[in-house]
């Protein structure tokens, strides 16, 4: 529905607009408003609203008499108020029109100052301000902002004649230009433009401003934008808004300046002013870098070591003390800490802009805390002010942001933290050179994919960088478990593991130099770079406490070994939700012994080896339970099939030829019939567990013993066992029968009463099949876990190993919203999910569900986790604190929406009645 | 609920049974009380319901006080009846115990005969009777059945007495032995029983019969009928009947019989009784093969070229009489040829059983036809009384069932047929050798597995054997796509391909040698097996246009070259739903242009490979389109990943190379970079149409311009685009509008319309996501059609090409109820193809429906395709048939069900509402 009112007032007291109006009006135009209604000095103004720019676009580029009309009126209303008026030849009135969507949108056109300039305004500007030099020089603004951002001319064309011009007077910056100069450079430019468009800047004020206008609009719809759009998830449809608006300026003369403030310190969140200016210049000055920026305060000038006496609050104390009362002010009005636009035309503050600031997450937890105590805010609203991925940054160290780097390439942020070292091309020699390393030098493993035969050379690396694989290859995932930085997917890299060199963004290295990794951000540095320790800061308990409070999902962690339960559990883990027991079978002392398991010909040597192996599993799982004792430790049987467990390499062969007696022939017989074409869908996980029942029976033995082991030294150890894989009731009856009667027939053994060690068993919910069938599979489940990294692999038939390819090319197209080994993808992963629920809790209404894939610690999946209503998500432990905070949020967010949901309800006014949730599946 | 009748009565005028109460009284008892009931002599007797049964098992093997007295009452009519009483000394009763299950089946007790004599009683019978020789063999028939069946003795244990006896006599039959003889074996027996089974033969008349009944019902538990049962998908609940009838003797001297007949010829059909008996004999003598039967009839004895004067139409022809007037008062009752078993005691002619005659599928058809001619049975009743899958009998040869043969192993039955030839061990050799190929001989190849590259090897063998692999694998799908007999899965068949030899079944066999396989039953016979030709038969074509007339889908095939098009009309196609267009790009002329095309490094030369292509393709699809004349074609675009195309041997690299131009290190680097960890979850189908645009242009320009040649050459050409793989609504809006663009571009250059040559643009249906996101997808979709191999294993997470070694075991061990590559998997795979019909029409009311994965051809599926409302079902050309008969039937049953849930309906007594179908998913 359109209406009939198209263009909203601001300033001179004719607010028509305020802050909730930012889908109409955009975030600029609302908040202009907004500033101007509680009396804080704004430049008056109009916005167009994005009601018009549907219109615009959907009329392939006209505008409407309607339109046109209640912009002149408004014009008309400005220019009054200022006794000018636009395109008047004595008394100009002069504007600037800026884009503004309802969110903040990089690829659209920004701003144009200064319209309504010409070569007749331009000489009344000089007689009104009496500043020749300042008319000329927003002359030359004009033309070159208008010229390079509505007519597409390259920024490098007005460089140029500045410089010629900067050369020809012999100064080095554009405000050392005088009036006669700037007066060459404004014809020099026209010339240019002409040049470079084949059309001139318009000298007439109305076409310079309908120009502009369209300009915005037509940006709203360029690919760049549009690619943004879907990257992000932004309907198309909202269209933007634009704000046109009297100038003030901050480039007549020295009594005048322009900058951007925080009211807080977005790096630390101190609660002070924060912010830069330039005395005699425009907005564009600032940003450009061409001259350097002060202070505004002098306390930043003390932090900074810059000259205190060139700060806003030496310099114009009086505009200082107006911008400190009006950014108190501000943050009071808006409740959170705000950004400012500020210009000071001779002497007086104006403000152009505000919005919520953008801040670290050190900041932003530090500020959420802080404006708790001021009574600003409540614990919740300050729950929603932390983004709960970037707690990351405060778990793990970060390259130093004043060293110089340069990026070789940049791959998938798989799992966070800084890491430099020497480059190792294989497990074996990384696990050597970690050895022989000096003090303080560590080892970066190199591959092209990791395996998990390659674990202790994972383990000895300080990081690991992979050429393939995607989020959740086997390299992320391990290194997210460990807590090692991974940068992975890196598909420019290229490894000659003959030559022993890699190849990377033009340069070739040799194993043993040093190399550096982002994970947070996927990028790779060349050499050797400083890191700094993450800043742990006092608010965090406090903070983190709430959130605990807040939730309702439990946060458990997966976790493979004592000591990555003992940090989980120091994070905040209330169980294990996943742990895997294959990694432990890798070990140089047990490996040897599980593939003689594989390669048995008779029951009696399989027995055998799986003998051997039970003490060290009993004795892994003993020390889990000691780690989480009084928790919940969910054991998942193993799940990868055997050839994963076979050397690859004819070395390999060999040696297992001469450890287990049998001949290399023989040997490369077995691993040709265990070779599989998809081991993704191959023989593992509860296949397994039925054709070699033997292996199950040993780890529920082992589980079992454990178990009663941790008792009898006083521990409470609380195994729950988890069957991977399960598509059929029958898989499941069939092994937690032989599971169960296994651990009971230990417990008799022991001569102990069964039921005094009870252990859960439960399945992981990770097919398709699984989902649909769940009440096929409940009857014999204690829970459900929704393995959803294999899940999403099935659901959208992606290999995590080889979907990087064209994973990369579908998110960047748009093809996919996002990655859904990201996040869980809702309409797919998620419907089945959600059937799996209301199937499964069909049979058994308190069957408990968790999720132990990756998405469990991904704060948008850990968001439909909640809605979904499962118990507990389970991440790697340093994902811990972020799943407590987002667990909060969306709990936050879900009685918000109730309490408003309700009080919608309650109001008269209504329009008609709430429409009914719609079923995902009808 | 258990009633308070156990025991139903039959024969004498009390028939408290009939035919439909079969799951009460299992099938035999149902038609003993049915035939006694239409004045068919048979024995008196009683039949112990099934729900004794239940109770039987469920108290741990107790028979409650009722069924004892049930039994005792029914036991005194039936002797009173007779003027004997069970276990008297003086005119005993003798009786048989016989297990009747609701539905036949295999691993069950069957049969005690005789039961009620002891020592003493036997010497009744020897009076009795006047013939104590007879007597005698009665008892001794009698220790040895119930040993044997009830108490588990080995058989051989009574072959070696009766050897020593036969021996010691000097005579060559059991029934030369004289009853002296007859004593020392019963006495003989009765040791060597004790000495087996450390207990006797019970001596008392009531431990013998409830002993009996015991047996049959601990049957039921059997190890061997549960699997059977799961393996059927018969339900444990279900439990079996027994019935106690009163002996009749066949064994009772030169003027008695035993026999079994079928009303018509078993094999053929003809209308004409035809059966086996034996004089003086009891029934298990006729089924043991001891003694050789004879013919029932004369025209029998001549077939088989027998002596006319030892059949029972001269024997004893006033029996023989009674047996043809009985035989066709039971066909005209239960219309339909029956299977029956007769007794002839003192020229009276007695029936012990009858039921539904099993027959092969020619018969089956004759019998259909004929019966429908006869007025016996509608034709849509004729159209249930052919099993569609058995069809296939009549369109291939098969082995000569009179050769001797040897079988090696048993395979899957993957493509139907039967074919000998030399050993291949590649398809280079294959290829060679089909040329140097004597007259009459052929080429089998055996592989592994085969892969595309395989391609001309298959086409030039006559059948195809592989080691790995299901139902579903590329060998099975490409053999029965060309008709090509297949046996695939033989995981106990061994390759050496360096040796050149296999290894079966104990043998060493070498390439070169002689080998057959059975595609109709998976086995591997030695040596070259004489084949015999399909029979059509007459009835045939009527047959099937009842069928087409009856069914409401329409049947297509999968085809991909002008002859298997044209195979498959000429069969019945009513359209193409799959042409694979990967298997054209293997032709030996193209597969280096279509490399070359992947090798390609920049746009020109892969551009330069596609249009080298283009003329090949186009000439592939207008000569398609000239076979399909009028009926759609539904054409999938490039489906495989690239690296499938490429070569894997040294040799074939070094070729490339040559061939290309480009070194041997570059091409081996493309290949690398291109390999896939699981690449059925990799880089294929819809996502390489959008990130190589070239490869599904080029196919879309083929299209449409050999629509356009075909429509200037007069053709009806109905070309449909299928994408592969489709998982997202933007996957398929890019590429639908991509082939549209292509085509209506390639219409404007000829100077057409575009209108004149539509295209219609669909997807497959394959990846779980596509169901539960149907609505995002049918908006760009004229079609979808369902692919269900990829649907069944990606809902399940089984690789087709590895799942062999766990499937095996999971149908085996009842893990799974039947391979769900075979028959669709209704609660997993159904219902996700339920949401996605539901979803997708939810958009599109009107969206056609299809399917063309295997299940297409497969007769349950396709009932459950009828069920779910398809359009149309696609299988492999020589499926077409069984396609079309499957489709009838399951429209005459659901139409049968409609009407009867009418009836019930209408019906004054029905007990209550009718229960609304149940949601799949709720």
């Amino acid at each position: 529905m359109v209406s009939e009112k198209f263009v909203f007032t601001f300033g001179d007291d004719r607010n028509e607009g305020r802050a909730g109006l930012t889908s109409l009006l955009g975030g600029k135009g609302a908040h202009l408003a907004e500033m101007s209604s509680i009396g804080i000095p704004v430049p008056p103004g109009f916005t167009l609203t994005t009601e018009v720019c549907a219109a615009f676009n959907a009329s392939g580029g006209a505008f409407s008499d309607a339109v046109r009309e209640q912009v002149a009126t408004a014009l008309l209303q400005v220019g009054a108020g200022l006794g000018r008026r636009f395109g008047d030849e004595q008394a100009p009135l002069l504007v600037s029109v800026r884009s503004g969507a309802p969110v903040s949108m990089p690829g659209m056109m920004d701003t144009v100052l200064n319209l309504g300039l010409n070569d007749a305004t331009v000489e009344a500007l000089a007689t009104v301000s009496g500043d020749a030099r300042f008319a000329w020089d927003s002359y030359r603004r004009f033309i070159q902002m208008y010229a390079s951002v509505v007519m597409g001319v390259h920024g490098e064309v007005f460089e140029h004649v500045l410089d010629a011009a900067r050369e020809a007077a012999g100064v080095e910056h554009d405000n050392e230009l005088d009036v006669d100069q700037l007066r060459g450079v404004v014809a020099a430019f026209r010339s240019a433009v002409h040049d470079a468009a084949g059309a001139d800047v318009p000298q007439d004020a109305e076409e310079q401003l309908w120009g502009a206008i369209a300009a915005v609009f037509n940006s709203w719809t360029s690919e760049r934008a549009v690619v943004y759009r879907r990257h992000h998830d932004i309907s198309d449809t909202l269209g933007t808004a634009v704000t046109v608006q009297a100038m003030v300026f901050g480039n007549a003369g020295e009594d005048c300046a322009t900058g951007v403030a925080f009211t807080r310190d977005p790096a630390t969140g101190r609660r002070e002013i924060y912010g830069e200016f330039l005395r005699n210049a425009q907005g564009e000055d600032v940003v450009a870098g061409i001259r350097t920026p002060h202070p505004i305060s002098v306390d930043g000038a003390a932090i900074g070591g810059t000259d205190a006496e060139l700060t806003l609050e030496r310099a114009m104390p009086e505009a200082y003390a107006d911008l400190v009362r009006t950014s108190e002010l501000l943050e009071r009005h808006y409740a959170d800490a705000q950004d400012l636009e500020f210009t000071v035309q001779h002497g007086k503050l104006w403000l152009l802009q505000t919005r919520a600031a953008k801040r670290t997450a050190a900041a932003a937890l530090q500020m959420a805390v802080d404006m708790t105590d001021e009574g600003m805010i409540s614990s919740s609203d300050a729950l929603l002010r932390v983004d709960a991925s970037s707690l990351d940054q405060l778990l793990h160290p970060s390259f130093d942001p004043d060293a110089a780097v340069t990026v070789l390439g940049t791959g998938l942020p798989a799992s966070p933290g800084a890491a430099s070292g020497r480059i190792a091309l294989d497990a074996q020699t990384a696990v050597r050179m970690a050895a022989e390393a000096a003090e303080g030098e560590h080892v970066l493993l190199v591959r092209h994919e990791t395996s998990p035969e390659d674990i202790e050379g994972m383990i000895a690396a300080r990081g690991i960088l992979t050429a393939r694989g995607g989020m959740t290859s086997h390299a992320a995932v391990v290194a997210r478990g460990m807590g090692t930085t991974c940068v992975a997917g890196l598909g420019a890299l290229q490894i000659d593991y003959e030559q022993r060199t890699i190849q990377l963004g033009g340069h070739t290295l040799r194993e043993g130099d040093f190399l550096s990794i982002d994970g947070a951000t996927g990028r790779v540095l060349e050499g050797q770079v400083p890191t700094v320790p993450p800043r742990m800061i006092g608010a965090w308990e406090r903070f983190m406490g709430w959130a605990d409070e807040r939730r309702d999902l439990q946060v458990w962690a997966n976790a493979d070994s004592p000591k990555d339960a003992a940090q989980a559990r120091e994070l905040g883990a209330e169980g294990i939700g996943l742990c895997r027991t294959e990694h432990m079978f890798f070990d140089d002392d047990r490996i040897m012994i599980f593939r003689r398991m594989i390669l048995a010909r008779t029951d009696e040597s399989r027995s055998t080896a799986l003998d051997a192996l039970l003490p060290m599993q009993r004795s892994d799982f003993h020390d889990i339970f000691a780690a989480m004792d009084g928790l919940p430790v969910t054991i998942r049987l193993l799940d990868p099939p055997l050839h994963e467990f076979l050397p690859h390499t004819k070395e390999g062969i060999a040696e297992l030829a001469s450890a287990s007696g049998q001949t290399i022939a023989e040997i490369s017989s077995v691993i040709e019939d265990l070779r599989e074409t998809n081991p993704m869908l191959g023989h593992r996980g509860c296949r397994l567990g039925i054709t070699y029942p033997g292996i199950y029976g040993m780890q529920a033995r082992a589980i079992a013993e454990a178990a009663i082991d941790a008792r009898e030294a006083g521990i409470d150890a609380r195994p729950e066992i988890m069957i991977p894989l399960v598509g059929t009731g029958r898989e499941l009856e069939l092994l937690a029968n032989h599971v169960r009667a296994v651990a009971n027939g230990v417990a008799t053994e022991r001569g102990i009463d069964p039921a005094l060690v009870p252990i859960r068993i439960g399945t992981m919910i990770e097919v398709p099949r699984a989902c649909t069938c769940a009440d096929e599979i409940a009857p014999f489940a204690d829970f459900f876990s929704f393995g959803t990294n294999d899940l999403t692999q099935l659901t959208y038939g992606y290999s995590r190993d080889d979907a990087g390819v064209f994973l990369s090319a579908y998110t960047q197209r748009g093809v996919l919203a996002h990655d859904p080994f990201q996040s869980i993808d809702e309409q797919g992963v998620g419907a089945l999910m959600h059937i799996a629920k209301e199937r499964g809790r069909s049979i058994k209404p308190n069957l408990k569900l968790g999720i132990c894939g990756e998405h469990g610690g991904d704060p948008t999946s850990i968001t439909f986790c909640h809605e979904l209503g499962l118990d507990y998500v389970s991440c790697s432990p340093f994902r811990v604190p972020i799943a407590r905070l987002a667990a909060a949020q969306a709990a936050v967010r879900a009685e918000r929406a109730r309490t408003e949901a309700a009080m919608r309800r309650r109001a008269p006014g209504a329009s008609g009645p709430d429409r009914p949730l719609e079923p995902l599946l009808s």
